[in-house]
């Protein structure tokens, strides 16, 4: 049905064309995701229970798996207005440097200056946190688009924004730090001295420079030992997606308007809060047996939750305060090597997405970080935009699926989710343009040994 | 005529209202700029001369000045699609943080990887290389955002490309660097030992740091020594103000789509490339007689060309290989004090601009970095986008126009153009965030010392 010669390079809806309600896909899944438990009891948590930690109205979403459609907020659409609708592009550059037959699409999520699609969920969440009369929100960041992003929308609506950053990622990226203080947020390097656990771990163990899973715990102390605090997170929640699912929304309304059939969406896989916002309403046409498309996650090859994890209850976060969540997991005890796409360095996956890939609905793969960067540097080449090593990922796999196209003679589309941009992730492309990017690949025995620490559930 | 309830946040114009031609203000000038001397003749350089060190078509376009529409080649015009049309934003939330009548609109050239308006020249001047022939240009860069947008265009049409990165920025800003690198340029610092020049300077001041002029001597030494390649400069000529000229005509469409009559036009002047850009197509209704506006030039007080310096014959460069031209100058000796917006610390400004200033077409103002980064600090917050700190400088004068007009209760209509993004310039607004941000104005004899180098003309 596409006409190449009627298609822009930009397709770019009108305010008026945008989403009005975000999509919850849970609510046309027949199999619903398994419920979330508590850690203490190991009981499906109650909203009560999840109102200690998020707010009230975030933790009703949480739980929500029957309602299809939730109004977006007024307030939070005039902030989307800023940087929404994203565009989505035509990639006529790229398609002529593969000399492929398939039209390739990109949605671009990196026009704003958090430089990512988390943006979408953090104005969402610090919305409900100033509506309910709260103070300030607390968080973890490891690579710093979300602790970017949060800070942003807390910058927006007035409210106190803490962020414990990683004490790695605290020294070796200031510019992301500088970031988030210019937009008013208060940055700690975790472990730091300021929360009890921070306290604990740093007199265990001297000189640490941390990790997300003690920046979490320190964030969830933080919040529930101040009053009118409250914790949020950026990726694997349900509520997340949901807030996401404006992504996939646009996408669905730019490729009618065009009158445009996907074949084949390709989504980078961390949490999957990118991957399933994008996908939920072509999920949804699924589930309702409207539509068929070829949906693909794509994961670092040294963090493989869905192409090498095991589907099972397990902790969201290495302190294990968290609730737990039933998901494809490496193990919350997994350390993945060090892989430049911080942002998909994630022991565990959404349980919305690894539910949908369990029916069968999503199929996986994993790629190795230098041919994830050779892609990105072809694709800025081209195309212009420098892209996240994260976003990176699913550029690698749309270029394999285009030259396949050249290969069959198939004039596919194929529509990826370009997440962000780059340009805190020199270092990264500076050891891909020095030749000193290595790939590691975690043996059977690397996984079985983290898979060891699972919970009995 | 305007209402506000129909203006969306950002007017996106179509493709196909993109402009099809650059515009050359020159045409509508009744005095002209004064023609660019041969350094070593002081007579009006000739085409000849010219196409020894630009190619040829741009050698055209920089002595044109009767010429006012020039076709823009379908080739640049593909490669426009990719970021533009650039939006014009109306910036309602800083209107309503202001609490001000006025109506503030922005028109933000961030939206690519170079994150500024350069790669609307760089494009350009790559494409007519390319066509001549040629293999590849030099250029030099001092912050980045030129040599960046330089390396993406020749990327794009497949160029060598040859940078000579001040050492100083080579060392400090090694992301830039990396950007450059990815785009597959040859990013040397400088002085280097690769050319006369620079050896000549590396023996006579050991461990120099180099400096603007250094490199613009070495980039101009390599592309007269190498076959089959010239060199190319990003601001101060009028072939730069030509291919910038696209920023106007899409505001001046933007606004007219939308029936908004601009009262006040502000931009950032450094060597003049955006401002000239901005306010050409309104400078021509002004001088056709059509419309008035105020044409406002923001610079840095620290290297304050356009209100402290004279208008006069200078060197272009402080290695002094270039063309002289008359223009509003502090003298090439003029060493700007440590201000961190990199792309303004030049000692002249465009012979366009300059001309349009001494006729009172334009007006200047000078500001203080702190008050100008308290302004992009503001503007972050409400807007979203982190501002560069040259293009915050023209957010300084909006804000203070807006602030003016609450007091007196004009709606008036405010355009400036926001240039592009600060990411590369987190160490300046980490000085800032940490309160040791200093103001440096010079002093009178500061301004007479420099000025004293002035060529005898």
């Amino acid at each position: 049905m596409s006409n190449a010669n009627e298609i822009p390079y930009k397709i770019y809806l009108e305010e008026s064309e945008m989403p009005t309600q975000w999509y919850n896909v849970r609510a046309d899944m027949t199999k619903k995701p398994a419920p979330i438990l508590n850690p203490g009891t190991l009981q499906p948590v109650t909203l009560q229970e999840l109102s200690g930690i998020f707010c009230e109205e975030l933790a009703k979403q949480e739980l929500d798996d029957t309602t299809a459609y939730f109004d977006i907020p007024t307030e939070i659409r005039d902030f989307y207005k800023m940087y929404r609708p994203s565009p989505l592009v035509r990639a006529y550059c790229l398609e002529k440097k593969l000399d492929t037959p398939a039209h390739i699409y990109y949605k671009f999520e990196g026009n704003n200056t958090s430089g990512s699609h988390k943006l979408n969920s953090a104005i969402a969440q610090v919305y409900y946190a100033k509506r309910q009369g709260l103070k300030g929100v607390t968080t973890e960041t490891g690579a710093g688009q979300w602790g970017t992003a949060l800070s942003m929308a807390c910058s927006y609506f007035d409210l106190d924004c803490q962020v414990y950053m990683v004490k790695v990622s605290y020294e070796q990226k200031p510019f992301r730090r500088e970031v988030m203080r210019t937009y008013g947020a208060k940055v700690t390097p975790s472990p730091s001295m300021d929360t009890e656990i921070g306290r604990k771990i740093n007199a265990e163990f001297p000189g640490t420079t941390g990790s997300l899973g003690c920046a979490i715990s320190e964030a969830v102390e933080a919040a529930v030992t101040q009053d009118g605090y409250r914790y949020v997170l950026g990726s694997v929640l349900a509520q997340v997606l949901l807030h996401q699912s404006i992504i996939g929304l646009e996408t669905q309304t730019a490729l009618q308007k065009y009158g445009i059939k996907a074949d084949t969406i390709i989504g980078c896989a961390g949490g999957g809060s990118n991957l399933g916002g994008l996908i939920s309403p072509f999920a949804g046409e699924m589930l309702r047996g409207e539509n068929q498309y070829e949906l693909i996650a794509v994961e670092p090859a040294s963090c493989p939750s869905l192409t090498r994890g095991v589907y099972a209850y397990d902790f969201c976060d290495t302190g294990k305060v968290c609730p737990l969540a039933k998901m494809y997991t490496l193990g919350s005890g997994f350390i993945p090597s060090a892989n430049h796409a911080g942002g998909l360095r994630y022991h565990g996956m959404s349980s919305i997405v690894s539910e949908l890939y369990d029916q069968g609905l999503i199929t996986a793969r994993s790629v190795e970080q230098t041919r994830v960067f050779e892609a990105a540097t072809t694709f800025a080449r081209v195309e212009g935009i420098l892209p996240a090593p994260e976003s990176s990922h699913a550029i690698r796999v749309a270029i394999d699926e285009a030259l396949k196209c050249k290969e069959t003679g198939e004039a596919k589309n194929i529509v990826f989710g370009l997440t962000g941009t780059g340009y805190f992730d020199m270092v990264a492309y500076q050891k891909f343009n020095d030749g000193e990017m290595s790939d590691y690949i975690p043996t059977d025995a690397d996984l079985q040994k983290a898979l060891a620490s699972l919970p009995k559930v």
